[in-house]
C-alpha cells in the first residue's frame, strides 16, 4: 500500500487540491431531503438527513475534488446515531474512491491518545475480533498536550499508513491569543511547527511529502507562506477559503513548485451554495465545486 | 439551579474531592462481565461490558465520591455504540446524583466549537424537536485555538449551567514542549491561566468559585502551588493522582483553606485494583474507593 502522503499526492494529481468539507446543518440542508423525514423521531431524523445529504455530496463534487474532510462535530451534535452516520458516510467516501480527512481535533495523554487513534485509523480489537470504528485515512490532532500526547498518533498512523494533520496555524480570527505569543524570538505556532516537520521527516514518500501534515488556516496569507517555508514537505491542509474570507490567490502560496504540498478545505462554500427551497441544489454543489476547483488550480 | 459551582462545592462537601474517573478497557474488566458476553457481537460485546463495568462502578464508588468523569475516548474506541453507551452512562451517573464531567478535551472555532457544546450541554434541536445528547454537566476543552474557539463553549455552558474545565497545565511526561514555552516572562500556560481567570470572574456562585474551571496535573505539584495562587476563585480539576504517580500530598496544594476549589481524578487507581479473574472485585473498588477518598479529605 503506498503511504498516506502518495495516496495523497495522486488524489491531487488527478483532481486538484480541493478539499470538500462536509459540516451538515439541518436547517441549511435542502428541503427535498428533510420534508420526507417529517414522520421519523428527531434524532433519527437529523442522523438519516445527515448521511443522504452527505453521500449526495459525494456523488456531486466527485468529479472535482479527491479529498473529503467530515466535520466530527456536526456529526456529533445529533449524538450516536449521528455517529454511526459519520461511520457510514467514511466509509461511503472510501468506497467512490476519495482520500478522507476526520476533522475531530483530537488529543489527549498515553492511551487515552492510543484509542482515540485506534478508533481513527486501525479500528478496535476486541477478544481478537477487530472492527473498523472510523477508518479514515488521515485525522487531526491538537498539539497542546505535547510530544508524548501526539506521538500515540504518529504511532498508530504508521503502522496502519494512515496520516494526521496537527494544528498549527488556525484560521479563526482569535488564533492568535496563544499560537502567536513569541518564545525565544519564534511564535508558539513557529514552535509547533517545527516539531512537526521533525515528526514528519522519516515518514517521506515517493512524492517527496511525509504523513505528518499540518493545519494552517487560509486566512493569515503571510503566515501560511511563512510556514510552507518553514516546513517544505509537510502537506499542509488549508482551511479558511470561501466562507471564511481566504481567497484562491491566498491559499496558492501553499502549494510548492511541483503542485503538490497542500489541500484547500471548502465546506459551506461548496456543500450549501443554495436556498434550502431551490430545487436546484444540486446542479448548485456541482457548479461551486467546479468554480472552486478551477480557482485553485495549481 | 444553583450554577455549576455551587452545585460541585455541594458535592465536595458532601463527599470530598475524589472525582471517579471512568475509562473502560476491555480486556481490563472483570471476567464476570466478559464472559456471559461472548456469544455477542464484538461490537456490542464491548458495549454492553462498558455499560455493565460502569454502571456498577457508579454504585460501587457513591459514598465516597460526588463526581464522575467519563472519558469519551474509551468510549469512541469502540465505535458508535461506544458513543450510546457513553450516553447512557452519563444519564444513570446524573440519576445517581453525581456531578458528571465528560471529558472530551474538545476544540474548534466558531459554529463548530459550538456544535460540540450543544451535544455537551443543551442537546440538539431539529425543527423545534430538542433532545439531549450528553448532557453532561462539564466538558474539559481545549484551549489551543483562542478566545473565539473556548467562547463558544462558555457561552453554552452559561444558557445550560454547565460548567467547562479548560486544559492548563496537563499531567503527562511531555506537557512542557509547548505549555512551558517562556513569553514575555511567564510560560504558555500561564498566560492560558490569566485567560482562564479572567472568563471565570463574571461566573461566580455562592460558594465564590466560578463555572470555567482549570486541567491542572498532579504531577508537577509546584506548577499545581503556583497554578492554585494565580487563579484563586478557579475550580482545578486534577488528574494525574494515583496511577500516574501524583500522592494525595502533591494534590493538597490545590485546596482553598475552606476545603474546596479541586476535585481529584483518580480512574485506574480507583476502577482497576483488581485482576480480571479476582472474583472479589467489587470489593477492591469499594476498597480503593474508601482509601483515595480518605487520603484526599481536606
Amino acid at each position: 500500500m503506498p503511504t498516506f502522503a502518495d495516496r495523497l499526492a495522486e488524489a491531487v494529481r488527478q483532481k486538484g487540491p480541493l478539499c470538500v468539507g462536509i459540516d451538515p446543518r439541518w436547517e441549511s440542508l435542502p428541503k427535498a431531503i428533510r420534508d420526507p423525514l417529517r414522520d421519523e423521531l428527531p434524532e433519527e431524523r437529523a442522523a438519516i438527513g445527515y448521511f443522504e445529504f452527505g453521500r449526495k455530496v459525494l456523488e456531486l463534487v466527485r468529479p472535482f475534488s479527491g479529498v473529503v474532510k467530515p466535520q466530527a462535530a456536526f456529526f456529533e451534535q445529533i449524538g450516536p446515531n449521528g455517529m454511526e452516520m459519520l461511520q457510514l458516510l467514511l466509509r461511503e467516501a472510501r468506497l467512490l474512491g476519495f482520500v478522507t480527512v476526520l476533522d475531530a481535533k483530537r488529543g489527549d495523554i498515553a492511551s487515552t491518545a492510543t484509542a482515540y487513534a485506534d478508533a481513527a485509523f486501525a479500528g478496535c480489537t476486541v477478544d481478537g475480533d477487530s472492527f473498523p470504528v472510523w477508518d479514515a485515512d488521515a485525522l487531526t490532532v491538537n498539539p497542546y498536550l505535547g510530544r508524548d500526547a501526539v506521538e500515540p498518533f504518529l504511532t498508530a498512523a504508521k503502522k496502519a499508513d494512515r496520516g494526521t494533520f496537527v494544528l498549527v496555524r488556525t484560521s479563526n480570527p482569535g488564533a492568535g491569543l496563544f499560537q502567536d505569543l513569541v518564545c525565544n524570538g519564534q511564535p508558539v505556532y513557529r514552535h509547533v511547527a517545527a516539531e512537526v516537520a521533525n515528526w514528519n521527516a522519516p515518514t517521506r514518500g515517493a512524492c517527496g511529502l511525509g504523513d505528518v501534515g499540518a493545519v494552517v488556516g487560509a486566512t493569515h496569507p503571510k503566515e501560511l507562506a511563512e510556514l510552507r517555508a518553514a516546513m517544505p514537505d509537510v502537506w499542509l491542509l488549508v482551511p479558511g477559503y470561501g466562507a471564511q474570507g481566504g481567497t484562491a490567490a491566498d491559499v496558492k502560496v501553499a502549494y510548492r513548485p511541483d503542485g503538490l504540498g497542500a489541500i484547500v478545505n471548502s465546506s459551506r462554500g461548496v456543500t450549501f451554495p443554495f436556498h434550502p427551497d431551490d430545487p436546484d441544489w444540486e446542479a448548485k454543489i456541482v457548479a461551486a465545486a467546479q468554480k472552486a476547483a478551477a480557482e485553485l488550480k495549481p
